[in-house]
């Protein structure tokens, strides 16, 4: 084991979570521990920071106060969706951040993100050894879509699903309470991969989950499930469907497009999707005549700290633990996962380490064998999967009645 | 004291809440341990459920599964919007009822719900008065609308501002995440009266509010929005907005209507409001040209049981307890209110009986000094007021990792 002492420079990029702020208080905690890193330092609004050279110093701030990180939503140093260019192409950003690493000896990098982090992750580190400069770069996950290869499942995802899950069956509560019947669409996020979607399916272990459940895993039709919904309404005259926003037809279309031809686009050149649930709501209402309901979980699902899974946040901080602890001993270039163990049939959850060229860029779909045959429902497998994930209640400290979030200084860190 | 021994009924009505059982269980519970009381039947789909001769006999279930009901959102058993006709045109209903109640002993009459609820309370005690058929009446009032005249808060509405001044608070650190600029337009129910979207205010105690707060109680210019919006966006290049589903332009048009020309109503002449969030999102966009987010907090505002107000809970269930009790001590035809009372600065709440002449079809609204004088916001008096209704975190059960909501057999009373 080479000893390296220098700074380190934790980051939180992309799409917020419920628990992000758990691994990124992980990593901060344990560094601010270790012997060998000399300073902590955040970067604000992720990897800008690092080239704004808008960085804080995590040693300044109150340590009980930075534990409230653990139960506080969304990423409290700021996050950012920019992309770095392909260093063979456009250079300018990696020179920028190996002078900013210099200017603070800066010898350990922690980027708290989705896919697109982990890329950027690796480009950072793949820059940095052809520079010869000594640095070691870990990825902590983060995401609610639960669709980065390798780990066994993502920080993030358990919250949001419990979350999803939490509110279908109280949806289901609500919208079985006339004998006028109900028509109800509740639409989750999930571009491309149904894990959030599916997460619904956990309402019907306590016998409240949706009739229908389509992810994008599937083609969707239109006729077809106009038809089902039909069917099931006027058999029960009661239809709960949860449907995935990323759903598309045979030929690629997002069923959101139906709707809306000109959508907007992110600077990943992402679709920006919404309207879904309105949109089939009213399809809905039209074939059937009934009352129907359309429901958008929006950005609820995703910082829903007051629903969190305690299980979620545990392992969330231990991840971020883990990559300072692995750093310190020599790793470099690896993203911290998980690897699922069942002992005497209870689960429980070991760190486990990925390379950042195999994580980055790639998507992890719900496997075909988790959605039955007909492509409108869950399997036990999937249950099995996610049950255990979404244990435990957040410890969360309330205060007035209401959720108690952390309060940084935010003071500026010098090098 | 005149003694009077019977059966009683319970019903329920209108649009759900998280704690409208615990209500109905306060009552449920106090009724099968009266003396006096000697079968508690259970209406399905409220008043329908008496017309249909459609009740379930509530000493069939397992006590310690019906104590369940305290912590399980919506109606368990079961609601209905069915309004009764006048009794001076058409006394068919009455008449119906009157036959049940004698078919059954009925000689006590317990009635959950709001405004409507209370018409329809107060119309029966009436009628049976008249005939001469002895029926103590009383009514246990339920609304997330607040919107009961007499009684100092509606059982039901703290849990529904509960969650969300939770759910603006989430909401406000996903939507600070990005250093690129977010305009965000959460949407809440309130037909007429303001009260769940003057509980987004609630977030501000804790330093996440809301910048601009409408409601119904107040005309509501677009232009003025817009130019308001705009003008905080270009500032702090961040805008978070709390909107009643019931604003409306001084010609009293809903500017819900502005997107939506040809809305249906409901049983009750009701426009069926909706699409709010998105409209004025549309709208902002086009004139911002910022990202923006439009949130309907939709159903699960009336349902979300799992961030219910523990003190809601209590005071939910003493009402129906209170209900019973005062009925079997020979009150009749009155409302189960709340008088606050201030003792040493700490809130308690008793309870007071109201007319039901009185509370049907009246509405409370937000007092306008309690609105700021631009009409764009809330003052501390509603705060002052709110806070101490949201105090508490429900003692709901949790199985599973998730809600466990009562399951009641529903056995068919016999008479």
């Amino acid at each position: 084991m080479s000893q390296l002492k220098g700074a380190c420079i934790i980051g939180q990029s992309g799409g917020p979570t419920s628990v992000i702020n758990a691994s990124a208080y992980g990593a901060i905690k344990t560094a601010l521990e270790s012997d060998c890193i000399t300073k902590v330092l955040g970067a604000r609004h992720g990897i800008k920071g690092v080239l704004d050279d808008d960085l804080i110093d995590m040693g300044k701030e109150d340590p009980k106060e930075l534990e409230m990180m653990k139960f506080t939503p969304s990423s409290a140093l700021g996050s950012c969706r920019y992309k770095l260019k392909d260093p063979d192409e456009d250079d300018t950003d990696y020179k920028r951040i190996l002078e900013i690493f210099k200017k603070y000896d800066v010898r350990y990098f922690f980027y708290n993100g989705g896919n697109d982090s982990m890329d950027t992750c690796n480009k950072i580190s793949k820059f940095m050894l052809k520079n010869g400069y000594e640095c070691r770069v870990m990825g902590i996950p983060k995401t609610i879509d639960n669709d980065l290869a390798g780990t066994d499942h993502c920080p993030g995802f358990a919250s949001a699903a419990k979350y999803i899950a939490t509110s279908v069956m109280e949806v289901y509560c609500d919208a079985h309470v006339y004998d006028t019947g109900m028509i109800t669409i509740i639409e989750c996020m999930g571009r491309h991969a149904g894990w959030l979607t599916a997460a619904a399916a956990l309402a019907g272990v306590k016998g409240c989950g949706p009739d229908l459940i389509y992810l994008p895993e599937v083609d969707f039709d239109l006729d077809d499930f106009t038809k089902k919904v039909k069917d099931i309404y006027e058999q029960n005259k009661n239809c709960i469907v949860a449907v995935s926003e990323g759903i598309h037809d045979k030929d690629g279309t997002f069923i959101a497009e139906y709707a809306n031809k000109n959508m907007a686009k992110d600077s990943f050149g992402h679709a920006q999707l919404g309207g879904l649930a309105a949109f089939l709501a009213n399809h809905v209402k039209q074939a059937t005549g009934a009352k129907v309901r359309g429901i958008e979980l929006s950005l609820l699902q995703r910082c829903a700290a007051h629903c969190a899974s305690q299980t979620d946040i545990d392992e969330s901080f231990m991840a971020g633990k883990a990559a300072v602890e692995n750093a310190v001993n020599g790793v470099t270039d690896k993203m911290v996962g998980f690897e699922r163990e069942m002992v005497d049939g209870k689960y429980t959850c070991k760190i486990k380490l990925f390379d950042l060229s195999i994580v980055a860029n790639t998507e992890k779909k719900v496997p075909r064998q988790w959605i039955n045959n007909e492509g409108d429902g869950i399997t036990d497998g999937f249950i099995d999967y996610a049950l255990p994930l979404i244990q435990g209640q957040t410890k969360m400290t309330v205060e007035d009645g209401l959720p108690r979030f952390v309060h940084l200084k935010k003071v500026k860190a010098e090098a």
